[in-house]
């Protein structure tokens, strides 16, 4: 079984985005409130998946997407704290209807109803209510719910820490991703989305978070950012801060998802980081749709990489594909 | 001949860095003035690098180091324009007394008076009276003078142009390079640092600066940050974009260093970023200053990767080593 643990829903039906555009223009104040969630049939969100990510399921030889809310579209930054939760709810319940018709397909990751400013305990009540009532095996956090202006505390300062022990008990992990930015200096998907991922784990590395949460797990997208490209840096950052091997210090709480777009890459990663912390990802349909001319494939077809990557024997390839996302996400209960 | 295109003072005596602590302290506007620029002797400042950055030279068999102030010190976010004149006035100074001790180990480049919310117009005179009076090479460019909270516009917009157009006239060119952070979400050197390269990247994928400035040239250094791990995502995002490939687009203006402190990553930057486009660097003395369990050698040491990069030829890697840097810099004047 192959499990893509990256996917968003970023081909969710129009009225979805359009419910959310009524959102964002009242909060003006003059413009009229949204009104109640937007119907939208099952008709409809099977023909928004058919067509994308259940015809390349189907094409690449995938089985299952960990599905998520469209991560652009969370824009934390937008409004307050009530506007989040209501978007977000929106959202996930969005996503428990695509993972009840494609019980085979999805299992649902949830949006968090973060909000600049507003600590992330708040967040509390919807991980529970879309763990413990809908099924879902893990949620997406946002490092920086200022949408590029990274005002809140560190991921690792104990403003998140009751999520965190909401996280541990539930036993569902995060991935650390961003959303839009709001900063022009930022390119979202070229350079907030990476340097995001690059953020969090340098956080992680000059901290004592998984001493205070041994349990306690994320999975940090689009391969890691920059970091196995320069695993000899933060490995000898590390040693010069006295600091234990990174493979005792971080990796048993951190891992890699593989949204790494070309070869070299995916080579790169499964060399400088062990076997156990790497978990396949695609991230489709996602920040690049096309077909790579130097190979006549989609540059997001990373299975492909993951099949043709040299020296990765058949065990240490079902681990990347399905061992480490089934301990990663324990709630996954697969369907037979 | 082997050159090193980054090298930061980071060894200086320590009455540069009493002298900055003193103007910092003056900014609060209790504390007394700084004083005139501190008196440093030649021996102190031959005995300041003797030990650490001629020796590793000697020891790791490079020639010629471009030299720079240190990038953390630059710290622009500190004060005002006025502070950052003088204390990138001192630093330049320094650095041109170097590079006069030792002409055939450093050539100088220098730190540009930045400061959040100023032009960059500002920083012309100080860059004309390094290049034309005091025979500098290049400069660093800070694309977040705010320090970690990106502030100023992107590199791209017309802010910075007129500091592009006499960076063309006097044909040097700019290592993108950030400083301190005072943002606490970003580690300065794990963090900050990379992040501005790839931010840096992506600000000139997306823009039309090359067409404007077709001379103009950037260094971007710790081997481009994370661009060329994610290079398959950002040909498929150009791609996308419609854009030329990136050979064409960018590679004709932007160049990645190989502070790269691995043999996986420095073979990574080699397979996919082409050969004119790689100038040697280790950032020594930097960010990592230890000795690699796994090799014996120290993280920083990247010659030896280089050495060691299979299937380089002895042209390419003498491009690496030398060519390009010539290149790049065409005001470097090498002693006979």
């Amino acid at each position: 079984m192959i499990i893509d643990c990256h996917g968003h829903y970023t081909t969710a039906p129009k009225a979805l985005e359009g419910w959310r555009a009524a959102q964002v223009k009242a909060l003006d104040g003059r413009s009229p409130p949204p009104g109640p969630h937007p119907a939208m049939t099952d008709d409809e969100l099977r023909e928004s998946l058919e067509k994308s990510q259940l015809r390349l399921q189907r094409e690449r030889g995938t089985d299952l997407t960990l599905f998520s809310p469209r991560a652009m579209a969370m824009s934390h930054h937008l409004g307050d704290a009530r506007t989040s939760e209501d978007w977000t709810r929106l959202c996930n319940d969005t996503i428990h209807r695509v993972c009840t018709l494609y019980p085979r397909n999805f299992a649902p990751v949830c949006q968090l109803p973060q909000s600049p400013g507003v600590a992330p305990a708040n967040c509390i009540p919807e991980l529970v209510r879309c763990v413990e009532e809908l099924g879902f095996v893990g949620c997406n956090l946002n490092p920086d719910p200022s949408g590029g202006h990274w005002k809140d505390p560190p991921l690792t300062d104990r403003w998140w820490y009751p999520l965190y022990e909401k996280m541990v008990e539930l036993d569902v992990p995060a991935m650390v991703h961003v959303s839009a930015s709001c900063n022009p200096c930022f390119h979202a998907t070229g350079a907030h989305y990476i340097n995001g991922d690059t953020t969090a784990f340098m956080q992680f590395l000059t901290s004592t978070l998984f001493k205070d949460f041994p349990t306690l797990r994320f999975v940090i997208p689009h391969g890691g950012g920059a970091v196995p490209y320069h695993w000899g840096r933060y490995r000898g950052m590390a040693l010069d801060m006295k600091l234990p091997p990174l493979t005792e210090h971080l990796l048993g709480n951190v891992f890699f998802d593989t949204c790494v777009y070309h070869q070299p890459g995916i080579d790169l990663l499964l060399e400088v980081i062990p076997v156990e912390n790497i978990l396949f990802a695609s991230e489709m349909v996602g920040a690049v749709r096309g077909v790579d001319p130097d190979t006549g494939f989609h540059f997001d077809d990373t299975k492909r990489y993951i099949d043709r990557a040299p020296g990765l024997s058949d065990t240490d390839r079902a681990r990347i594909y399905e061992g480490n996302a089934r301990r990663v996400y324990p709630r996954l209960k697969l369907p037979a």
